[in-house]
């Protein structure tokens, strides 16, 4: 199983998705092609929060703003999981739960001379729509041309046996990215809106159980009720939860909490406990 | 197969499979992840329209704005199919229709108790990225962890033999959603429009039988061609025809219908006999 | 294998995926749904850009206005490769690059009247959900009742052997389209925007040959830098760059060319030699 994360849109992945059914008959899942462009952050948060409930898997991972540049091309072995992508600390955060820690991530350089041009699958062109230069390999599209073949490769074949792709051991230094975490000081938070999801969910980095116990929590100097449920505040309030992946949200019931709370990602949040009965 | 159907668009529907593929080698379809969020009556409609063309599958539905209270969670079996989601009406339309009618329907409860907690694949952390708390099932996303385990156990086994769903028998009142029908009188249909489609089609509830022999119609008091094609009026005019789901649509040949005769999902449509030869 | 490429969004390709399950066990994979609507070139730019990087396989094509009036419907085989869709251009592009040149396609004409009209799995409707009317082959939708079903037959049998689909042999005249070919003219190139990616690269017709051995080229009057990536220039610069599939674009780093060159598909652009030295 192979599955494809990208910013790409529309229809840059299915050129993804070709190369890899050429070489690989792989179940192919999309985990998110509409990740922010060029955001390593927040597809960082979201593969860290999404991959480990798939079944060992290779994943490809193309958000890469530095493509064409010399920054590296990496597979990554955590736990049972193959990561492929660029070195630019999208893979790291999932990476380390996949391996359940730091110790058990190898990373690997992609050699990416040793990645055959990638040829459609009819190279000759004679007439006037097909009589445009071709280069050998692309330098804007190494979502195609380089992490497409090197994820089909490992998903197919014991990675070190790659002689093909020349995987290097690691101890090479690979670009880090740590998620932040939030400061917990006695009965106080302080952290920040990772991602905002699509339902309009504020999505910090303040454990869950920072909410435990608590009826009311201050939010940025404002009072909101804390639910288990969207459904424990009327339809258009706000409050605050625990979502799915274990950290506070602050959320609408049925409508968007970044907008009622004013927040965006990057924005600091403040969780203090309600004064007693107060609003 | 299993086909996958929400409001949740991107990446949660990738952790619903997951999980899914940790637990069934079945074929996973997408139906649709952009389901006007939290708009039960929408996703009915379409959910009606559609699953009728799959093969005998389980069908997850998740669109549920009561997640996490104490709504039940359903699965219902319709002629060959069987539907997993909320019980909040957004099967019950595709379930007539694939059941062929309303006796034909059974009704099951999900026992979420006996639905093990969805376990990512590496549990322990020891990181900083991974300190987090963790619950051991999410109040906020059953789609992951009720609905999709729910869905590849149904999906794998006979499910009279599901104790670990610990199905329950009918007659358990489900909610009911009916789509309203339009008032046929006469020469006259008052509808309303069900949806509007994204090529901006404002679908109605009014039989598409109203249009037989007609050549013009009066949509909302303004006369507007009958046609079998978009291209029955020149680019840009509206008509009238029978949509691919059999009901009146008003439409713009390549144009947005709803815009141009202002209609939104809910408003009122009524159709009349276009006086002869006035316009 | 079979490929899914269309202007429906969601869910209306969910309906073709189930007509094509009933009959095949064909792997599918999607192309893009998100075409623009109705826009015959830009696909058909896209599906000869990407289909080539597939291996042989079925492609399922269905952008079109024209549906339900007497343009045809095509079968085309282009290499080791089979093309499904309408008769207005769409499929031209891709099947001249797929079959190298134009002397290696051919073109069958699909005998809709041959084609059963596509039933629900269960079309016996009793109650009030589902007492409307339902044609028996829609004249909106022959993505789910024409092309479809043919997609399906040409996959799984021998293309010559179909007299279900009673392809007529070709000769028949196909709606030709091709793509604007840019002028060169000693060092000056003057072409057109083809498409604009969801990133804002504004993709002219202009082959990336142009580009070779220059630092700086004039766009349509300004002066910008040719990098070979776009991190070449500072975030949010513009620069000059040659695609992923081998044109000219005009991109801005990790910002939108379009918006930035005031561009869009179809506008002129006037590539020209940089004075030396001069900005």
């Amino acid at each position: 199983m192979i599955t494809l994360s990208s910013d790409f849109g529309t229809p840059y992945p299915a050129a993804m998705k070709g190369v890899m059914l050429q070489r690989t008959d792989a179940r192919l899942v999309d985990v998110a092609h509409d990740f922010p462009r060029q955001d390593v952050r927040t597809a960082a948060f979201w593969l860290r929060e999404v991959l480990p409930y798939f079944p060992p898997a290779t994943h490809l991972v193309v958000v890469d703003p530095g493509v064409g540049t010399d920054r590296n091309a990496l597979v990554v072995r955590a736990g049972d999981h193959t990561l492929v992508g660029p070195d630019n600390g999208v893979l790291r955060p999932a990476a380390r739960r996949l391996a359940a820690d730091e110790t058990g991530v190898e990373t690997y350089l992609i050699d990416e001379r040793e990645i055959g041009p990638v040829e459609p699958t009819t190279p000759t062109d004679s007439t006037a729509d097909s009589s445009e230069h071709r280069s050998p390999r692309s330098t804007t599209f190494h979502g195609r041309d380089v992490f497409a073949p090197a994820a089909a490769a490992v998903h197919d074949a014991d990675i070190d046996s790659l002689g093909s792709l020349e995987c290097l051991e690691p101890g090479t230094a690979a670009v880090d990215l740590q998620l932040p975490a939030a400061e917990l000081e006695d009965d106080r938070a302080i952290g920040e809106v990772l991602v905002v999801d699509g339902f309009g969910n504020a999505i910090t980095n303040v454990p869950g159980a920072f909410l435990d116990g608590r009826e009311r929590v201050m939010a940025n100097g404002r009072a909101v009720p804390v639910g288990t449920t969207f459904a424990a505040v009327p339809v258009g309030e706000r409050l605050a939860t625990v979502g799915s992946h274990g950290y506070v949200e602050l959320d609408v019931n049925q409508g968007r909490g970044d907008e009622a709370f004013g927040l965006e990602p990057g924005d600091r949040v403040v969780l203090e406990p309600a004064p007693g009965g107060d609003d």
